[in-house]
């Protein structure tokens, strides 16, 4: 018998109070008691995007945000910078491609941030505004990479094109200003940090963004972000919404103001940095360097002679926590601990003891207690 | 205080056994748990359909799905006729449109069936094979009328267009058979006759409508059913899946399969006839005629000098029974009982009772225990 830790970046463990949630008989969508809490929630909503603007609510998985970012602002033929440090760069260069941006990607090293003065400088070369989007990941998710986003939002300086961010595994567990940063699009979904089941997706658009989306010709119906706007100024939606999980992401929302926003924010910086000294003391490497680590998810090399894939087996079947592994080229490269949304000191602790004694099993040289004590020093600082 | 009755066309009531199962906590979707457990829910999903093709899941609502059905099959420029009957089948028709396909709508007065002979003669005259999909709503949910789909899917006859079938609020309740009616594309989604809260989206396709879909170019990534294949396969979504909503989905099959499909079909009939029944003993007016009377929503025009607005708003607040109203032009002209999914004969009989005394409070000369009278003859037959 074991408990299940569930430590990958997403979807994340749910807090039971929010499955309590969920849990509730559905209610007529197009009626007082739901507009009243659809209303509600865009209010919570645009507290944690930081932004005046509304937020719109799709049913949809990340990716499908990632496509709506993209069809409601810009037009076939268009030109887009896509800035890509790991597979979900990638991706959103592809669905931009699959519609028809002539998609230009600044591609950077996995484990690597995204360089904004490479950005500056490119953006600075395009003297005719012939970019009319510049596609952003704030957390890269395959690799455990965060970008500096503020930078990169003041790389772009005074040139017109839109940035449009990906902010599927960062919003609300890094920092992130919508409005003060003029970030022209922001999506993110329900499963990461805003502790909440998955199948929700959300979206944020400045009035720059407003104003492409009149002109923008790509397609578009299910994330028509107008019909999206219209149908909430009554508390609504255009199609049906995924009524229990915005049961569920309502209590979410209710803890994250609990907490405070700063403070989950915080919060997961020092579980990201307790967590990797715990690594570090055990003589693993890491993928990303300290200054570009995710505050959500830590990718790790294995030790020389163990296979990334039975430190996961081991961890999941003798100590039912599971991890993830590496993504395309990084495939049993590395492993991946998430530590997003509902994740606590005593996470950290029980994944680092019991990767101890992993490894142990599996025959690498660990001094059983170390990670543990490496990590409760940095908690204990904090 | 009262209890809550769910009487609208969907989302509908769900049974206290799927809500249950939403409730668990969330697993890994890459695991094999999760794995074995989507895999089981494909499975259950073609017993359903009547398929031996693979059946897609994604997080949508229905009307991403039939987004999904038209970008996956069709390219700009292409032929589509598209059927309608109602503010489903202009949905559907619009979509096509905004995706770029040259859409010949036949429409067919609000409140009547399409009728096969008009699409078979239409067919018929289109010698040069033009057309290149028939698009249809199996039951249209703003009328309460249901089509003949195997009329309609016999009036194609040998022409090669392919039959898309809008199935969201039939599927389950009236009869659908996806392989031996050689329907095309069939969606559905998980809260109307599949007991499931919102947010599931299902799509087959006939090996006509992947090989339409391998030369399709409407855009596509999120909706990309090759990659849904691919990774059903290895019984895994190409994009995070809404977990919680499939655990609720996994047990609203089984309980489907306890019922068995045909008896479910039988009762959603059942309860149409009786509800009809006593909506006529008092002497209101159906907007679908019995031939073509939906089996899972039932519309209704209030007696003279009621509004239909005020008959909602008793039954809501007096007896807690939700009713939905017209869509459209029909707005405040009619009302709409759904009687779809997780319903039984105790819900149709307490609507009607309500029903009557609500029309009595508001000044209509009624005979209080006439539509349960009647309810309860058709019941006590069958």
């Amino acid at each position: 018998m074991n408990k299940a830790y569930l430590m990958v970046p997403g979807p994340t463990a749910v807090p039971e109070r929010v499955l309590q949630a969920t849990h509730r008989p559905l209610v007529n969508h197009r009626g007082a008691l739901y507009e009243e809490m659809f209303s509600r929630i865009t209010a919570g909503l645009k507290t944690v995007f930081r932004t005046r603007q509304d937020v719109l609510v799709f049913p949809a998985a990340g990716t499908g945000m990632l496509e709506a970012a993209v069809v409601n602002t810009l037009s076939p033929g268009d030109k887009v910078l896509a800035v890509s440090i790991g597979v979900f760069g990638d991706r959103f260069a592809e669905i931009a491609a699959r519609f028809g941006a002539d998609v230009e990607v600044m591609a950077f090293p996995w484990g690597r941030a995204a360089e904004p003065e490479r950005v500056a400088e490119r953006v600075a070369a395009d003297k005719d505004h012939r970019i009319k989007a510049i596609l952003v990941t704030h957390n890269e998710t395959s690799t455990g990479v965060v970008n500096d986003l503020a930078a990169l939002a003041k790389a772009r300086g005074d040139h017109p094109a839109l940035l449009i961010v990906d902010a599927v595994s960062s919003l609300g567990a890094a920092d992130l200003a919508t409005d003060d940063w003029r970030l022209d699009v922001v999506v993110t979904g329900s499963q990461k940090a805003l502790m909440t089941p998955p199948g929700l997706g959300f979206m944020a658009m400045s009035e720059r963004a407003w104003t492409a989306n009149a002109q923008s010709t790509m397609p578009k119906f299910y994330w028509d972000a107008q019909a999206a706007k219209k149908a909430a100024a009554k508390g609504q939606n255009p199609y049906t919404p995924a009524v229990s999980l915005l049961f569920g992401l309502e209590e979410a929302l209710k803890m994250l103001a609990e907490e405070g926003l700063d403070n989950s924010i915080i919060r997961h910086k020092r579980l990201a940095e307790a967590l990797r000294a715990g690594f570090k003391a055990l003589g693993l490497k890491l993928l990303a360097e300290d200054a570009a680590a995710s505050p959500g998810v830590t990718a790790v090399f294995p030790p020389d002679g163990v296979e990334a894939k039975k430190i996961q087996k081991v961890m999941r079947e003798r100590f039912g926590i599971t991890l993830a592994g590496g993504q395309k080229q990084l495939e049993n490269k590395i492993f991946r601990v998430g530590h997003l949304g509902y994740v606590v000191e005593t996470d950290i602790l029980v994944t680092l003891a019991a990767l101890e004694i992993t490894l142990s099993l599996l025959g690498a040289n660990v001094e059983l207690g170390s990670a543990v004590k490496a990590a409760g020093q940095v908690i204990a600082e904090g």
